[in-house]
């Protein structure tokens, strides 16, 4: 009780948080006319777009709210909390926008006066998201655990969250690549537009896929991680009867981690030498991991009396460090890697993808090395430590470090937000013709951006990774319940349907990001065509006379993405219902693992290939190999935007993909086991 | 004994049925002094390659015969078994390329007297390839069995076949591709040479590449398969105490299927309506699926007693019908993703990157649904059919589809080794200034061996992943025995050991391919400026006054090649060991799934793409969409320079990574368990 009291108050803290930085973000200037229609447009573009998703999304989450209500047993309540983890995962998306979209103008305004100014009020807007999404995320898990007091009877929740995640991540995901490719192909198929010009009619569309891409589908993705994480915890803790001390523990972290955070954001600062913005953000990061250190030590071993779980929450943390020193390594702005692909680029573009896909293919394998061992040595030191060597325990462990990982998650979101805003501010300023001084300003404050989305990203799969093992371990918990433990003995991997289940689980990122990636390039010829006809029927747009119809290009992307977000989304949904009814729940196990296995890989290459692409283009861009319009610098761009439908819209779904698996078959389990006993 | 004695004489007739056909094809002639000067460069490099290649990998397989015959008990029979399979490996990729260089010429020459001819002599070039490849691996087996009469102790055989196989695939790869891409680069790099024309310095490079890779790599892959299975099933028959006529029914299974392949060669004739070359291939391929059928039932039937059995081997040859029909859909030159993929080419280099992903991410989902079906069906039709229903037993059927799946090897060998042969024979063609009616006969021949050889792949890799299938059930039984049954139920997916396992085996191919796909870049590197040099410092090179080093550049790719060959190889070997001395047989057995489950997804997404995009671009130079030298040629090029890299190289060598990876821990499991015991 008294715990949940202290995580209530610690997000009610966050909340509080929230507020007061928005308040400050929101009071700032605007700029001037120019700047803010500019502004307005990305505004409403990204507003009509998160409509319109949301409801054809929720027309579908109704159905299965309908469904669920209906069918399953205790159905009232699971529907309601899908209700809530499906609302709360769309406005953890929507506040992420609404402060971005706000907070772009006033950053480029900012820049006038100077780059710690600029950069202050971004991560401000930036801290918004985070403490909005953890304290939403935190205040609904302990109010619904109070009110019924059963982790089972918060599946519903965790589904409501995933399947809303996924949405936002595809739907965004198409619609931020289809825009950003589609608009600097206009200037290839001969128009001569370059990407932030004015006249360009993609321009706004471009700017809002950052919004609805990277900040509501990133909010979204990293709530339902965070809530998914948590409650499998305290599934996994109530399933294995373990007491009331270790389902409420989860919460607890969430909360002293929310705390944390809140003094880590004092942290972030800009040394008087400027260069090193992203170290002015690792501080901040550096010092919530240590203050949570010390927070989780008191939790663990004066509350829970074990000095295991202490451990076991460390190694989220060492979890989150590898993913970002990795991340790093692969596609820093001047790891060598990033270096090789640029250099590469000079033999033309097919050698700068090679060069690509051979860094991407091997970026997943230490991360790898490290998850089995934090997972082993999780394992081992909670199963084997606390009372009498109870291995079954084990698991806990494992969800325990999943929670600690992502307890963080305040800060790292804090970090990712800022991308979007300073991006955008960067695009205001050209397009408003701000003096040069000022993009000096956004320039390599959205430079740093590129790299905090890939380490974002990286983070989210990882804990995605882990978290879903303590999902699995949930799945085995509730299906131990059902059919008792000699069921259990099957899940073995000479079992011809555990095999196929693996076989399916393995194979389905690499089909359900075939349609993403598909997606992306269908939308971008919607742009192409819209542009062309644009500039053809317009007279006038190419000298600037005439103002662009950027809201038809909006219109188009919209359209295209939601069209292209449902197939993905029922792949996701029935395969794991079609292979649990027709193959039964040895199979369904087998293709939850499946899915992990390969998807874990399969992120990696994409997400790391894009950012290490992108980043070779701006190595070219800063003069090296020829530079700006060099033959290097063509090879690169190609690079980039096969990179950019890697990297924001099919790897960054594999996430979300891997948890509505996870999630649907804990929620339907009970059904498919009856239907399999009849 | 009388089945022995069967397969031993059916693989002698297959053997002689190769001698006769290659007496037919090298009593040919070879054309004008030009043809026969560059065909002699070509063999020259080729034979300098694999002499190399095969120094420095027999010298690593020396010392690991060396540490098989003091370490393992039984060691000398096992290093006698490995010499024999490594030898026998090398042998099959040699035959392979020595019958495609000396045929190529032969080719180029008949192509004058007619599309029929020439179609004829490259058919039965190919089928001395087949007949060789099987008809060696069927009479070592037979003798081999015949000797010590022990499947355990054919355990050698299968890794000397496997190791050498692998760094064939491995070494051929980056030779054949690292020139392709090389030779290919030159014209782009300002020297504006094209790829076939004999100024080229890369050019005997280029072609020498053909023959390392597609027929020495190929040949040696799919001996290595076809030896795998075989053993992998007789050692299951013999691990689970079938009897004798279990442990036989595989080589019995091999001599029917020569035996209908030797008939099925008789039906390959070009119809009258010339164009549908691939379909004079097909009418083999399909007359010998169908005698092996019959032949089939009389061995099952009437000599096991048992049409489970005949139902498992028909569904080896569903699975092989599947991935042609599959690979057509994706790859053929009209089909709907190759002609989607040339449109989009038109926006530029970016989007036909993203397009070609697009389809081949998801083309391993139908062969794996098949894949699990009839894993499945066999399964349950052997388990729950022969004596008893011992479903025990149901892997035994798995065993026979892959084993039928592979029996008819030498028809697809014969298929695909006709493409090299006819590549060859246009590249000759073209150097010698034959008039344009020899290339009009040779340039389709040579545009079906593009779909024949992307055929082969998808079905080695789907014959892969059957045939590790046995091997994991073969693993399991020999665990089995050693540790007793209460030690195999812990092989459940829940089990932090084998969920680690299974994590490492499901990033390995992603970590094993990331290295040749840079060394392809490396090689083509290396290309590049070797041919720069030479058109710097040989006067009169470009005018075609002085003749140019080709003999360099062929030098150049194979240090390279082998030097890069090392470490993929030695990943390929160490990491298994690691794990298993590390972790534990459970872990090991989790890694040896784990590779199947994402190295066929992978493998599909590499060899898939690669293809299409290959044949987006013919399809382009056809005259669509502008045609040769259009912006949309210049994109679809560079989607195929990358293809180059994943199907050809990458792609290809998951498939001996999977056999290594259950070959080697097969041979040191009991070292292992002896290990751990201790």
């Amino acid at each position: 009780m008294a715990i949940l009291l202290f995580a209530f108050l610690a997000s009610v803290l966050a909340l509080l948080y929230a507020a007061i930085q928005s308040f400050f973000v929101l009071r700032e200037k605007d700029g001037n006319e120019k700047m803010q229609s500019i502004a307005k447009a990305i505004r409403e573009g990204s507003n009509a777009f998160i409509k319109r998703e949301y409801k054809t999304v929720f027309v579908l989450a109704f159905v299965i709210a309908v469904i669920v209500a209906l069918v399953l047993p205790h159905g009232l309540v699971l529907a309601l909390g899908f209700a809530i983890g499906a609302i709360g995962s769309a406005l953890a998306g929507y506040i992420g926008m609404m402060v971005s979209v706000r907070a772009n103008v006033k950053v480029a305004k900012k820049a006038e006066k100077g780059m710690h100014e600029a950069f202050r009020l971004a991560f401000k807007g930036g801290s918004v998201t985070g403490f909005a999404i953890v304290g939403f995320a935190l205040v609904s898990l302990t109010l619904f655990y109070y009110a019924f007091g059963n982790p089972d009877l918060m599946f519903g929740f965790m589904f409501g969250a995933s399947l809303i995640s996924l949405f936002a991540r595809v739907g965004g995901g198409i619609y931020t690549k289809g825009a950003d490719v589609g608009a600097d192909l206009v200037g290839k198929v001969g128009l001569n537009l370059p990407e932030d010009d004015p006249r360009n009619p993609a321009v706004i569309a471009d700017n809002v896929g950052d919004n609805v891409g990277d900040c509501a589908g990133m909010g979204a993705d990293l709530y339902e991680t965070y809530v998914v994480t948590i409650i499998s915890a305290m599934a996994l803790a109530f399933a294995l009867n373990l007491g009331q001390a270790f389902i409420v523990l989860p919460l607890a972290i969430g909360g002293m981690a929310a705390i944390a955070t809140l003094i880590g954001t004092f942290f972030v600062k800009l040394s008087k030498n400027k260069t090193y913005i992203m170290g002015a953000l690792y501080k901040g990061l550096v010092a919530t991991t240590l203050i949570s250190i010390i927070g989780f030590y008191f939790l663990t071993y004066y509350m829970m009396h074990s000095l295991a779980l202490f451990y076991a929450s460390i190694m989220g943390l060492v979890v989150m460090a590898v993913m970002v020193i990795v991340t790093e390594y692969y596609t820093g702005s001047k790891a060598k890697a990033v270096r090789k692909i640029a250099e590469s680029s000079n033999a033309g573009a097919g050698v700068t993808i090679i060069s690509g896909l051979g860094y991407a293919l091997r970026s997943s394998f230490i991360p790898m090395l490290v998850i089995i061992a934090v997972i082993l040595s999780s394992y081992y030191a909670v199963g084997g430590s606390l009372s009498l060597n109870n291995f079954g325990l084990g698991v806990y462990g494992i969800a325990i470090t999943a929670v600690s990982m992502l307890s963080v998650a305040g800060m790292i979101l804090s970090i990712d937000a800022f991308g979007p805003i300073t991006d955008n501010a960067g695009g205001i300023a050209e397009m408003s013709n701000l003096p040069k001084s000022v993009r000096d300003i956004t320039d390599p404050l959205d430079a740093v951006g590129n790299t905090t989305k890939a380490v974002t990203k990286t983070y989210a799969i990882g804990s995605a990774a882990i978290a879903s093992l303590s999902l699995f371990a949930a799945y085995k918990a509730n299906l131990t319940d059902m059919l008792g433990s000699l069921f259990i003995q099957q899940f073995q991997i000479f079992n011809p349907l555990v095999l196929a289940g693996l076989f399916v689980g393995a194979t389905l990122p690499f089909l359900f990001t075939s349609f993403l990636t598909n997606s992306v390039g269908v939308a971008a010829d919607g742009i192409v065509q819209e542009v062309k006809r644009q500039v053809k029927e317009i007279k006038g747009l190419l000298t600037g006379k005439a103002r662009p119809l950027y809201g038809r290009c909006v219109d188009i992307v919209t359209v295209i993405s939601l069209k292209n977000l449902v197939l993905p989304g029922l792949i996701a949904v029935l395969v794991p219902l079609a292979v649990g009814f027709i193959l039964g729940p040895l199979a369904l196990g087998g293709l939850l693992l499946g899915v992990i296995l390969s998807g874990f890989a399969l992120a990696f290459l994409m997400t790391i290939s894009g950012a290490a692409w992108d980043n070779a283009k701006k190595y070219i861009e800063l003069g090296n190999y020829g530079g700006k319009g060099s033959d290097a610098h063509k090879a690169a761009v190609v690079g980039d935007t096969v990179g950019d439908a890697l990297k924001d819209t099919a790897g960054p779904a594999i996430n979300p993909l891997i948890k509505v698996e996870n999630t649907v078959s804990l929620l339907f389990l009970a059904l498919i086991v009856m239907y399999h006993l009849l």
